[in-house]
């Protein structure tokens, strides 16, 4: 196989599987080449990845080593997506009354999770999670893109115990948005003992949802080490969780004048941590 | 740009948007080069796709003309995934009860249902579709897969109208399943009139809620034009709906002894139709 088609070819196993680790053999073996040539191969599949803003190779070194694409938005890109929701969301049609807007067209527009995914994925890359957790319906996809591109297993939370999810461990928590008591609900074999989750949701208010996804993991001794939501509320300024990536804030709704703020000037500065 | 460093990008544009067309003028513009010697990365670029057994580049003549990346699944890859999936659904353990079986960890699995999508975008990519509908809840990363690799809005229907929803339409429908009326609502505006849709789903016996699906679609005189599922049930052999295109089948669960069957004939036809 000539090069130009070895690279082409290296690129489309990698962006199948990100956050899958490679060992060098997997590949001499596939193109019957040198590790010499590989690496020369892997060093401008890197470049492309590079250039293309969407995330970098790392390559892990010992007898257990190889390499791995890990996604991630550049700047740039990060940049273009919160304009991109931003305004989507200002748009003054999406007003409900009552402070909710529609926004299941943006939450299930695949092309904008994928970036929120690889967004996510980049600024998560180093928790050493082992599950992407999400509370049924509206962020499933955002957190099945960011499953992906982090190569960890979804656990959706379901908001009633299902007969077809076995035997399940439930509890009540306020919802803020909804100023009521809610349930939700997870079977006990989705998750097992003593790991490591990421909270993704589509929406976050108060926090009380996400909050209610942390006491219910602490049941299976799960630890949350992130949170991330599409879209948060500036208010209230006080959330029930201390720690949350958004990628653009909800500032304010006007429902009189029918006018939405939304903006991402923390998201902005998360990037550049 | 040198030409595998310009075939690599080619590549990774392609398959982060799937099904969408590019002129000629988009590439040559960003690479700097004339459309001669993008005709060449573009062919070589089909070659790699077509080799690695994930679709084909497809190219469209005339003056609005350009090319697309087309997902599919090759018949090896087609194999190797309904194997898989026959393979770890007939793990007796999923065994629930009342012929129920746990699968949400399966269709929370991304590799798997980024394969069935593609798998799915190739069966459907003729049929003019203008939308992925799926009903709540473990649909949803399949659907937003398929939706992904077909370029599609996806539309998720809702159990219960949810004030987030704005004004809905809801029906009722037979679930043989849950052998109950359940109720299925959709957002107003998450549609327009006189469309298109494919459904995709988890699961289907006797397509009560396929059918229910096609009926609240009825009410937008939007035309449903396919049907995938991932896991149909051989029995009752008489569905709801009259099309609809498995992945794997589910043959029998027998809780005394704990074996499941699960085969995949009839989907390895389709893909040789």
């Amino acid at each position: 196989m000539k090069k130009n088609k070895r690279v082409g070819s290296l690129i489309t196993e990698l962006l199948s599987h990100p956050s899958k680790q490679y060992s060098y053999k997997d590949f001499c073996t596939k193109f019957d080449i040198a590790k010499s040539s590989l690496s020369e191969d892997i060093a401008i599949a890197g470049e492309v990845i590079a250039e293309e803003g969407i995330g970098k190779l790392e390559t892990i070194q010992g007898a257990n080593g190889g390499f791995r694409y890990i996604p991630s938005l550049s700047s740039n890109k990060l940049d273009n997506l919160q304009r991109t929701l931003a305004s989507k969301l200002s748009d003054p049609s999406r007003i409900l009354g009552g402070n909710f807007l529609y926004t299941s067209d943006l939450m299930f527009d695949s092309q904008l999770t994928r970036s929120m995914g690889a967004y996510f994925a980049g600024e998560f890359a180093n928790l050493k999670a082992d599950y992407i957790v999400t509370v049924e319906t509206k962020g499933i996809s955002l957190a099945a893109d960011v499953a992906f591109m982090m190569n960890l297993p979804l656990v959706v939370v379901r908001r009633e115990a299902k007969y077809s999810e076995g035997s399940t461990v439930s509890i009540n928590y306020f919802s803020g948005s909804y100023d009521r008591i809610q349930k939700m609900s997870i079977a006990k074999r989705a998750v097992a003992p003593n790991k490591r989750a990421i909270i993704i949701d589509d929406f976050m208010r108060g926090g009380g949802s996400l909050k209610g996804v942390t006491e219910i993991l602490s049941e299976f001794d799960i630890e949350v080490v992130g949170a991330g939501v599409a879209i948060a509320s500036r208010e209230p300024s006080k959330k029930k969780i201390s720690s949350y990536l958004p990628v653009i804030y909800l500032d304010s709704i006007d429902e009189e004048s029918k006018v939405i703020v939304a903006s991402f000037d923390r998201a902005k500065n998360a990037d550049n941590k």
